[in-house]
Order: C-alpha cells, then structure tokens, then sequence
C-alpha cells in the first residue's frame, strides 16, 4: 500500500470534502482518499501505481486547485 | 407573488447555496428560492401562503443557521 500527498486549496465545507473524496476516488488505482479540510491535505491511497496527473485533474475536475 | 426574506449563516460554498436552495424549494407552497452566498440572505418566493416555520426547518434540515 502506498499513500500520496496533495495539498488542495479552496475547500470550504464537508460538501467540498466530499466532492473531492469521490472525484479522487473515481481516480483508477485508488483505494482511499482522506481529506482533512482545515489544513487541505488530501492523502490518497493504493495498493499499485497511480497515475499522479489523473488525480491532479481529478481534484480539478472538483472544482478545486492542487499545488 | 410574495417574498419572504431570510438571513442564513453557515453556507461556505456553491454546494451549501445549492443544499439550503434544495431544501427550502421542498416547503409546500415554494415557488422558488434565491440564495445570495456573499450576504447570506435567501429570498424566499411563493404565489400563496408559507410556513414560515417550515421554512426556517428547512434551513435548519440542510445544515445551517437562520437569524
């Protein structure tokens, strides 16, 4: 298992948690997404390989902005 | 055609607008809901009489707090 790191800003409420969590989640590969809002960090995990850009656009694709 | 105008604090985002704009549009005699994200405020439409109650449980239902 390995976990992923991406610092998403504009997240504003639990609604936007969860847009993010199932937008990731759709993401090939991903076992688990687990945001913490105050501080933006979502960590992203999976058993295999991860395509990073995928999730990038995924958080995008959210509506939200990933560094 | 009457309004009926309400200050709700709590919403953060689009997706706070869009559950208080659900929830509220659900009170029998609604014929409508618009919902200012910046001020908070949520003008309330409706052709007969509402219950201003049913309203402010609405608002309450979907997570947030109305003065």
């Amino acid at each position: 298992m390995s976990v992923a790191t991406y610092t998403v800003s504009g997240m504003t409420c639990g609604h936007c948690v969860s847009s993010v969590t199932e937008e990731v989640g759709e993401v090939p590969g991903v076992t688990g997404v687990e945001v913490d809002l105050a501080t933006g960090r979502v960590d992203v995990t999976s058993d295999g390989p991860v395509d990073d850009g995928a999730v990038r656009a995924a958080i995008k694709e959210a509506g939200y902005q990933v560094a």
